[in-house]
């Protein structure tokens, strides 16, 4: 099992230390997070990533906005925060309310502060293969840390193994899939028109899920001794009822976690796997972000 | 055998019908053409650009630089493009000389101008999948075209098709892998460092060669009756002698023709296959600036 709690602190202890350094050197990286309207998911994500960056010794900046705020109000205020000093990261909680159109607001974020790495430009950078300056998005950046740390358990090297993603989304899938071409990795993205999915997966040296279908990857679409990366987190009811009389809900994954182990070399749980991890690299992103700002 | 040329000349013939139309309207499409230094095949190119420009009735403007310019004189040109109201699509040849930074002229090229798609925004544009604002780059773009033809021809359709791309250039390799995505494939980059590159390629049912390797996919790695797209142009020496004694030389694809052709169900010559379509895309690319540009 590969560990992302403790992973996820090794990188939080790291961005502390050289947070430090930089507040020594008179910058404070600073993180500002936009909150629009309260769905309860985004309201405990944003809170999280509000702690950890004050866990950081950064300056934290949350921005809750009502659900009924207009694009022109939100834009408004990206572009005050692309103006502003002391925040060198920007991040707006998605997804955002329907009247908003998500692509103005996420194009409208200064590419130096973009720490999601979703504006096109960042996105660009990351096909390119300049990573110099792209901002690389949480997630992928983080289930590359975790199958680097699988590796070097399992005594592997990447280059010349078959990748296979299973999801190819913007946020997760495709990026993902450029991390691993980088690393030269043979690399195949599937998806929900693939074809004999289960062969398709069981090529896979390090397999990757990221489709958000509970627990859809089962033990035979592993290949023996993979490393398997599930980035799913799917709330579904169990048998059991809480105090109310209602089924208790609980987080799963896009793989069958008990059957996969079982076959695979190196594998994440959920929770504690790759959810761990992103909060972390958003807040690696940020200091980042403080850095070439400053030049320091 | 897919007929790049008559291809390539229907697309040719649509572009011309609509500059007619636009023209008509009162916009002449423009496109400017830099070239830096004196490299043979370079400037063939771009004299075959400024012919198809012509030929479209566009209006087509080539600046041709000494090998010695500097970065900002090159930039300076490429502002003053930026700025011109007749120029709606700006091409800089590539390679350009050493002492100057590719990726900080294709930059400097405004977006809405960018006809070869190669600024890290379109990249990311396309990437998203925002095909409606991105300029998709001409090669990839034409051989799409060529894939949907081949399609039409078979009987196919995309949609789960596995395609198996070798080669993962930021040009040619990386955008083929995000318009097969986009029409459902199941994509699959390989590249030198693939382990079995045999029997990845014979996964494909369609196969796009994009490596510069003259004729390095043989027949044997060719599923029978799939689509086999050759982007690669190698210039080889024969074995028989021009009027001064020198080897005579010829242009070859990736792909090792007889042999392929033999088990393909449909396969692009070279010459007269992609490198036909390249041109006809440009010229189209060009037309949608226009467009862009005037909202007409």
């Amino acid at each position: 099992m590969l560990d992302g709690a403790a992973i996820a602190d090794g990188v939080l202890a790291k961005v502390v230390e050289e947070a430090r350094a930089l507040v020594s050197l008179g910058v404070t990286p600073g993180l500002a997070v936009v909150l629009v309207g309260d769905n309860p998911a985004s309201r405990a994500y944003v809170a999280g990533k509000g702690r950890a960056a004050k866990a950081c010794g950064f300056h934290s900046i949350q921005h809750t906005l009502p659900a009924e705020t207009s694009e022109s109000e939100l834009l408004a205020l990206v572009e005050a925060l692309n103006a502003h000093p002391a925040v060198h990261g920007i991040l707006v909680q998605l997804p955002l309310p329907k009247a908003i159109r998500s692509s103005r607001i996420l194009e409208a974020i200064a590419p130096i502060k973009d720490v999601d790495g979703f504006h096109p430009i960042n996105v660009g950078l990351l096909s390119i293969g300049d990573t110099g300056r792209a901002f690389i998005p949480c997630t992928p950046a983080g289930a590359m840390i975790l199958i680097d740390k699988a590796c070097e358990r399992l005594g592997w090297s990447l280059p010349g193994a078959e990748a296979v993603i299973i999801g190819r989304s913007n946020i997760v899938g495709k990026p993902i899939a450029q991390l691993l071409l980088q690393r030269h990795c043979t690399v195949t993205i599937a998806h929900s028109r693939t074809r004999d999915l289960i062969s398709v997966a069981r090529r896979a040296d390090v397999l990757v899920a990221a489709v958000g279908q509970p627990q859809m990857v089962r033990g035979d679409w592993v290949k023996p001794g993979a490393i398997v990366i599930d980035v799913g987190v799917n709330r579904v009811s169990g048998e059991a009822l809480d105090a109310s009389g209602k089924p208790k809900t609980r987080l799963v994954g896009d793989v069958a976690y008990v059957e996969a182990a079982g076959v695979a070399g190196a594998i994440t749980p959920v929770p504690g796997g790759v959810g761990r991890m992103t909060i972390a690299m958003l807040m690696a992103n940020t200091l980042l972000a403080a850095r070439r700002a400053t030049g320091l």
